[in-house]
């Protein structure tokens, strides 16, 4: 891969933060096999949805899109993704974890919804992964559902329960290199430091161990209180606070919430990725974050490099692995893209009215002038 | 309470294990204010389940029966259970245990049922709480569900997704301190050692701190090779191999699991709780297991003996904990109750015709004679 | 306590960082109870030292300084102190944090000291302990000693060993309320951002629960490269990074670390306090660390609001403590000392000339405009 | 490797357990390349030791010794072993773990000693390898010491700190594969159950993923009440009690501990080895162990299957790894031949008098007649 000229700046007015460089694409796409689609809800009370990040990896052989039937070739469930998760704050609901952490590997794309929706999503993939393995359950293992979320219920009516099974194939079908940011997909009714938050993405590239590698960063932003809001170093927060005179709000505890994903090309074992996933919280802290005690936080990373075999009936050599000693530079990207994806989500979000005129500002409504503060 | 006179015999012809007396009924409802609810789905290929354990706590003012209806006092939302879970090995799909660990409560009943049931039965935990509490998920947080399950996929066809939200509801009005044990509620379609699995409970009364306590012990069991079963310390599983005469089943990776709750009115904290729900795994590892990497073996350990309330103004005072190192009866007593439970589990199952001409024998028609093997 | 009025200004010239008010101090001992002593050898080669931070309790009925021998009262071993880890990054030689994680409590002083000398300080720990209880290690258990260490070998001989056992009692005798910081005790020969590191504290104050309480912090800052240095948001890396033109020094791997302690007086069991050492991680983030692969990162928090009886024949009231909803304003106050501590550390320190014509500068003296930036 | 005929005989006059055959000695030696040496102090008082298990990979070249000189090619420093750690029960002193869950590899031989003993024998491995890399704690990173322990205080007067850091060299040179087991090394105070224990260890031999791989296990063992001992499943603790009559010792809260080291030549990472070392557990638990508050339950496994170089500039591919779906062979072995060590460990150690006129009596003294009970 050679990703020149690299981006040194960021989207959506957002400012550029960190010491590397992005990818073409400035989005988690940079990484060679993720895919992005979302299904996006919003109709009166109803502001929610579904986002599905899809890990083709490397050697599927797949050229230019996820391909999930099983003609196409790859099916996650047999040949699995290499992965680890990071537990940074546990108030939250997400599924899948403790199988991935046990045994390294993702075997579905990874979903995204909010809180009350995580069964019907579960569902989904369920239903998907026994279509392409109908052993799935009977002959043969069960499959590890793999949905997190946050709880959008300031903007969005979660009792609603409006996400069906059927989003998630159609997030699925939608997925695609362009990702769509903001108020998005699973992101549409998610709020962050009082303002609109939800989807954002960013990508950095770095060389070690001899070659080049991205890593790619997805969030689902909805953490932060107002006084908190740093945007690359400048501590807002006290501004915004005034701003949005909300002092119900701002005194509220926090009851949000953010999902990490991190996706790389740079061949990493389980241990290594769990070791990249606990970075996240180096980028989130630099956002103003102390990791609330409402807040769910929660990173996932994953790599494209190789795959593992869902049967095998020898020794299996892995990818030939990046050292330990040789991880800072994906370290850096991984706290580096985050915080840039968390400021992607804020600049990229436009203001939303949701249930019991509930409303979230965009940023760029309330700070626009927040350079010069 | 005086369990007095306390039993040292076992139910359904098994063997009684271990070093201390049971309690009066000698299951979980030993415990004050837990109480346990099936409901059984067996007709054809369906062979499978919902059960609720409902720990209802001392402070809660409620005589003799769970109550879940807000007139009747006990919310488990509002009042939370101190509790805390040990991933053994983590091959399993159970979710609610990432809250758990960090916040230390439960904050609803469990519920057990198979693999690919887990969704619907969180539905329906869900609508329950939201009944109690309009404003889980819209003004407040939202409920953490608490969802075991083991895959019940040989005896039952978990594709056909039997299990729905009503289920749970009536498996918690079910509930009472009559456990009924083998193949019942979500043990209904279970296997161990490739014989009928199922429900079994035990419990155990120990003297510490000056005070009698009683641990109870329920599990769904549904792991283990027939060559690996070991009876009170009998290693009868190379007999049971030959008997059995399946030597593709013999040969197959294990894909079972098993989930063992721990009650117990001592009062404990949720740190406190987790060195109590390692132990199940001494007492697991008894009747043969090495928990094979196949085997979802995950503990829960909850107490009934104080509450935490979900909101609180100031500071709280529990309630006076046993100090850890007088816990050493407590841990003999959740070894001692594993096993027996999942004694009881195996002696207290008949033989099941499941999906496919698929058959699961009782214990007791095998090996009728394991005492003088 | 009523700490008014509170300081809104750093020490040594460093910015202040945050939203909330410091203690009278600004510095770990403003948490009542706790006193930090130093030891510090300073000849030629030997560059480094000891530094005790001693916790004693509210309940300990002492009035004005740490009183370790018997006849004065507290004896850590026999009153323990309630408290938890948090492995940020786990490259590091640090003792003691596993058994802290399983029973909750500290029953020595923690000491501080280079990577080679722990084990002098252990033994100075356990010569310290058995001479109050002489029973330790033969009719009753071993001590567990509590030493954190950073590797301070650029500038300090660590193959001399210069540290011995003596030296521990010499810092807990020099322990008081007033806390030298920079290049003093185990901060002696340590490096941060390619500047001189050492030893930094600071406080903040909360109200929540219907009370106010303090958070001390005190840190042994020995990591981060100089690109990476961020100064009240203010990212000065790369001008600092150009200034120091040892480019083998950016381009070296990190081989620091960082120990961080956090006291407070608001009771929290050892769940919460967990919580609390977690946060020690945004604090650090924000300074420019992505905890690297070669920074041994660790926190340790304990509460001096009440303690653990070695001995106890019945159950134990522990203090009634702050519920995990109202954690926030500790939450933010532990991210906000932890930050200021580290730049306090930064502000604090001389240039240090070590071993072999090593030379750490003062980041006063290499970044004096670092505000213009 | 062709282990035949294998034994399916235990040592000692134990009884042979599990499923599996073991290799030619029938101990831990029997992993190609692990060598084990013991220093023994026993003179009066004085019932102590140190024991070094020195794992030269498969690819050092090394024929029948270990050799830790630098002439002679192998440095543990330099070529790191893969191994992992479980923690069943934290109450312990052991030195090292911290930084083998962090990153996957042990870079010293493992000793063992007593409690008290630790820092000593920490100093020795430390000037063992800064003898062969002397830039450790300079230009380099510094070693991590990787020393485990448990209580011997009944027995040994542990304040007499017999044991120096030129004992752990004496250790090592004394490696070999011939592994003297009993009341050797640091086994030598140790007591288990009432009765002598010590060192023990033993072999299973495994076919899985198309090859013959050897899992051993040496215990340091020193845990478990009279009453809890069950040999080969038969509970023969009751009479034990009875005999040992010594009931302020069946009362006493247990203050043991056990090591269990687990070898195998099996190529896995660390994520697997730390699912090998939990099966411990399940071998423990078969003694009658239920993870006794007091006693520090601690596993380490290590594979001499390929090295993990300290430098690498480029990316390193690992031995072809089993896949985890075929990891239940060295499950069983690891749980088999845990429990086989720890009997070897009682039927292979001889009475001891120790300090004080204590006394711990060989359990072919006081149950030669086990088989009958």
């Amino acid at each position: 891969m050679t990703p020149s000229p690299n981006l040194r700046e960021a989207l959506f007015g957002a400012p550029y933060v960190g010491l590397l460089p992005a990818g073409p694409h400035h989005t988690i796409a940079d990484v060679p096999g993720v895919y992005v689609g979302h299904v996006t809800l919003a109709h009166g009370p109803v502001q929610t949805g579904v986002t599905v990040v899809c890990p083709t990896p490397a050697d599927a052989g797949v050229a230019s899109m996820p391909r999930t039937a099983p003609e196409t070739g790859w099916d996650p469930f047999r040949a699995k993704i290499p992965a680890a998760t990071a537990v940074i704050n546990g108030f939250g609901k997400s599924v899948g974890l403790m199988q991935i952490d046990e045994l390294g590997v993702l075997e579905a794309p990874v979903a995204l919804t909010n809180t009350f929706s995580v069964s019907h999503v579960v569902l989904g993939q369920l239903h998907a992964a026994i279509a392409m393995n109908p052993e799935i359950g009977r002959g043969g293992p069960s499959l590890n559902p793999t949905v997190l979320e946050c709880n959008d219920g300031y903007l969005n009516d979660m009792q609603a329960f409006a996400v069906t099974e059927a989003h998630y194939a159609q997030a699925l079908a939608n997925a695609s290199s362009e990702v769509a940011q903001g108020a998005v997909g699973a992101g549409r009714g998610m709020s962050s430091f009082g303002l609109k938050g939800g989807i954002g993405s960013a990508s950095r590239v770095v060389e070690t161990a001899g070659a080049a590698y991205t890593v790619g960063v997805l969030v689902l932003s909805n953490f932060g209180r107002p006084s908190q809001l740093t945007i690359a170093g400048r501590h807002v927060g006290p501004v915004l606070d005034a701003r949005l005179a909300q002092p119900e709000q701002s005194a509220a505890p926090e009851r949000g919430s953010i999902i990490m994903l991190v996706a790389t090309d740079a061949p990493l074992d389980a241990r290594q990725l769990r070791r990249v996933a606990t970075r996240t919280g180096a980028g989130l802290a630099r956002t103003g974050s102390v990791y609330g005690h409402g807040s769910g936080d929660i990173a996932l990373a994953f790599t494209t490099g190789y795959t593992i075999a869902h049967d095998a009936s020898g020794r299996v050599a892995p990818a030939a692995l990046v050292p330990d000693p040789l991880l800072d530079p994906i370290f850096q990207a991984t706290a580096d893209a985050t915080e840039q994806a968390i400021l992607h989500a804020l600049f990229a979000s436009e203001s939303v009215l949701g249930r019991d005129a509930h409303v979230r500002r965009a940023l760029a409504d309330v700070l626009p002038d927040w350079a010069a503060l």
